[in-house]
């Protein structure tokens, strides 16, 4: 690997490690309570080696929505994107969301943060909007796709979209990754549930296939 | 009606006025910029008049809480109570609630504010808590009154039940009361979808009755 590749991808993986901890102390001690410092200080890094990732405690909960996003871009998004079937589209849509936030370190955390859109300029505030919106669309549209090959059950596309990512950004409000149920328990559960209740019945339902995140 | 009968009704209806827009302002100043006096003056109350209902700012967000927990109770929890028939009842569970949320005043703000227990006292917490519980619960027995006779779709409960309430909880982060869909619409969309993915296929979901929050 070129090193200048291998920097880029060491930075990438710090980067992620102080959105994480950063997430995880503003979701405990509010984000007055936390410090650049207080960051710095439990990831063991020095106070400017923090602000060589973060510029300022301003832009800190804007970063941290933005990896965020990344991840659901990296992880549901894209690879949904890649699906022509929209049955089998909202199968993954559905999955890969659940695996994320039962498999990623913090990303129930990070999912809970998104709500906090109030804590950010107007125009960060109209990014990470917009950027969900796109989101919430791809999903009501892969359902208007289902309804319009007759696949849909006769219900409302956006209550439809609405109710998927309800009960999957739900999960980071009640998930304990050292709980009772393995991840690929929730996921498996929460696919059925959403493919049967968005399908018609007799619609098939494939079963799902690998069980990592990164699997498609 | 007897005087002693009426002067309590008005008292109950002032109340909840009272708790609803204290919610409202809370929601949108967030709860230190929220003042009693603030409180008292969009209600067009004196401030003593206010301490009559509630006891000071301390015990506000314990009140509001008590109050949507009061409105879950009697409009979700006690109906469905009364029905023996476990698809029944969970078909009464998800209409209710969905209308509760749709169809009252701020019952929305109400929602979104049952997960601000950090604010509360740990009594008052534990209370709160308590009370969240006994409601995931009943919904978690319902399930799996039904996987005992083999109508639960081959679903761990506990998804089953977290998914339902992730659903319906949801809807107090999107619905618009005077946006393109009305309270009934929501409602029978997100009834089939609850019980298409929760019940077997086949068993058939009995047709909505009345659409009236108060008709069960």
């Amino acid at each position: 690997m070129p090193k200048a590749e291998k920097n880029h991808l060491f930075e990438d993986e710090r980067a992620g490690a102080i959105y994480r901890t950063a997430a995880r102390m503003i979701y405990e001690r509010g984000f007055d309570a936390t410090s650049m410092s207080g960051i710095a200080e439990a990831l063991g890094m020095t106070k400017p080696g923090l602000y060589y990732y973060v510029k300022g405690k301003k832009e800190l909960l804007y970063s941290i929505m933005s990896f965020a996003m990344g991840q659901l871009d990296e992880y549901v998004i894209g690879p949904a994107q890649e699906i022509a079937d929209p049955k089998e589209r909202l199968q993954i849509i559905v999955r890969q969301h659940a695996r994320l936030l039962t498999q990623q370190n913090e990303a129930g955390v990070l999912a809970i943060l998104m709500d906090e859109v109030g804590g950010l300029s107007p125009e960060q505030k109209q990014s990470i909007v917009e950027r969900k919106r796109v989101y919430f669309d791809f999903v009501r549209t892969t359902l208007d796709e289902l309804a319009a090959t007759d696949s849909l059950q006769p219900v409302d596309s956006t209550v439809g979209a609405f109710s998927i990512l309800g009960m999957v950004m739900w999960i980071s409000r009640w998930y304990q990754p050292d709980g009772r149920l393995s991840s690929e328990e929730v996921v498996s559960s929460i696919t059925r549930i959403a493919l049967g209740g968005l399908l018609r019945q007799g619609d098939g339902i494939t079963a799902p296939v690998g069980s990592d995140l990164l699997q498609t």
